[in-house]
């Protein structure tokens, strides 16, 4: 068992490269490689395993498939890429059967669809227990445009695209009550953005398209757990004042305790959260309001430790870079 | 539970492309897309589960690092390409430690230094019970020379790269005596080639840069299986001569009855099968031998149903697209 994922990526990272054509290794969303004269190559690989990520109680077959296809796609868009290819391997236990599995690919397909995806490619295999679903996807990125996690610089604006808190709030709720309860319509929103995570893909070709300097990441682990990794790659600080940070308006009737963790550790919403160079504000504001996605200001960039500092009732603290495992408190 | 997986793919295989630039999808080695003006891109994904593909006692750490990636190479081979980019994601139960999980990355970088392959990402996640470790590699192709399993014509002669045999024999005496048992050098040959297929990337880059019309597939599920995919893909009928298939000298002493399972449906080797126009036949067989690999015409090509024969003891029967499943014999 790995006592600690990132020390050990940190272990097992290769020192030198062989391929000249690589641009980017281990060490952010997605790879990325020399493609042909206009585009370079996007490459990324995420898995879901049964009982981690999801359980049946949790997720119906559908959603799985939807959900493993767009947290790649969302790891494409945190590169500012579009994606264009996936391949699927799925480890399948005895107590699955073809309906269910079927489910999953048709879940798959229609995001594929909706971003013009294509599964190209995959295996299937049998698992001894707990299902298993892993996912290449495949994108592209116009040169020089690509938003490394180290892009970030002493000045810069820390910001958001969209709103966090609404994934683990729902999580708590499907953990508490199952897939097939009586949920309020406020339950069911926030339930549907642990289940249909929406990849911010506009947002990363809009970042990626004015060829700024511009750091990005999606949230996958939690906003703490990114902002450390933009602070981490780039050797900076970052100040993120915490009641700046949009919430999901769904969760506000919940404890502020509650939100506080969901929306700094809970994870699972898939936004981005990235820093830009201050003069670019307002141009980069002008074109987000046009095209009618959500982008706020939530912190600074400052020279120092490459820490996340939150700032919280005048008061800062360090923001550790830990996430929420829901499935294994205990661990 | 799948019953059939090829019956499976089938269905879930993209009726139609929204990518322009892709060249293959589903139903070869790997999928091919639109590269730069001299090369394609090719990619492939293969997961290896313990219990399933291995146990502690048929491989050790590193021997299942260096054959994850080692059957995902030889897909690249089977395109007639070279691997430029690997990625891992691996899926970790509680009985494994961090010692043996960076002898998995240490096996995998071992193969990658010898083929210039890079590690470029993936995912490490929790498994509730066994490791699963998934493989994806990206390779190139020079334009026009894909070696697509539907290249085959009436009239060609079928080829072997390579013996075969071996691997399974080296399997069955693992699980017999388990890994640290006092073999004889003949058995230690064996296992080795079931511990360390070593993939056919010289072959596939000798038969691609012909520029001839050439089938090819990579035997990963047993000559049979393999054979019948290439029929399938072709829509011909292919004859295959028994006693012209190159044996690893190893397994000789066994019955007749053991060899012929493990030479026809024992599977694992990651030799290369395929077609080649007869014309074509002295000019391929005088480059192989220049580069002293062993090259053997081992049946022929004709029209007809898309089905597999085996010709023995002047008798002809159908060669069924079965593989042998040696982990699960009951199913």
């Amino acid at each position: 068992m790995l006592r600690d994922e990132f020390d050990f990526i940190t272990k097992i990272k290769p020192k030198i490269a062989h391929q000249p054509s690589l641009k980017k290794g281990i060490g952010d969303d997605a790879a990325v490689f020399e493609g042909n004269s206009m585009f370079d190559e996007l490459i990324c690989m995420d898995t879901m395993v049964e009982g981690v990520h999801f359980t049946k109680e949790t997720m119906a077959p559908f959603m799985i498939g939807y959900k493993a296809l767009a947290v790649n796609i969302s790891d494409i868009a945190a590169m500012g890429g579009v994606p264009t290819y996936y391949l699927v391997s799925i480890a399948i236990p005895n107590d699955w059967d073809e309906k269910e599995l079927k489910e999953i690919y048709e879940g798959m397909k229609s995001l594929g669809d909706k971003y013009s995806v294509d599964l190209i490619g995959g295996d299937t295999v049998s698992s001894k227990q707990g299902l298993i679903i892993t996912v290449t996807v495949c994108g592209k990125i116009q040169k020089e445009s690509s938003l490394y996690r180290s892009n970030a610089s002493p000045g810069d604006f820390v910001f958001l695209i969209g709103e966090v808190g609404g994934s683990a709030a729902g999580l708590e709720l499907l953990l508490k009550h199952g897939l097939h309860y009586p949920y309020s319509n406020q339950e069911k929103q926030l339930i549907e953005a642990h289940q249909y995570p929406i990849p911010q893909i506009e947002a990363g070709k809009l970042l990626a398209s004015s060829k700024q300097r511009i750091s990005l990441n999606d949230i996958s682990d939690g906003l703490a757990s990114e902002a450390n990794e933009i602070a981490e790659a780039s050797n900076v600080t970052l100040y993120i004042d915490y009641d700046k940070i949009p919430r999901n308006s769904f969760i506000e009737t919940y404890s502020e305790e509650k939100q506080k963790q969901w929306i700094l550790f809970g994870g699972e919403d898939y936004q981005l959260i990235g820093t830009i160079p201050k003069a670019f504000y307002s141009e980069i504001n002008q074109t987000f309001n046009q095209n009618g996605i959500q982008f706020t200001i939530i912190g600074e960039v400052s020279s120092g430790d490459a820490e996340v500092y939150l700032i919280n009732n005048h008061a800062k603290q360090i923001l550790p870079k830990k996430g929420f495992n829901h499935f294994n408190k205990g661990e």
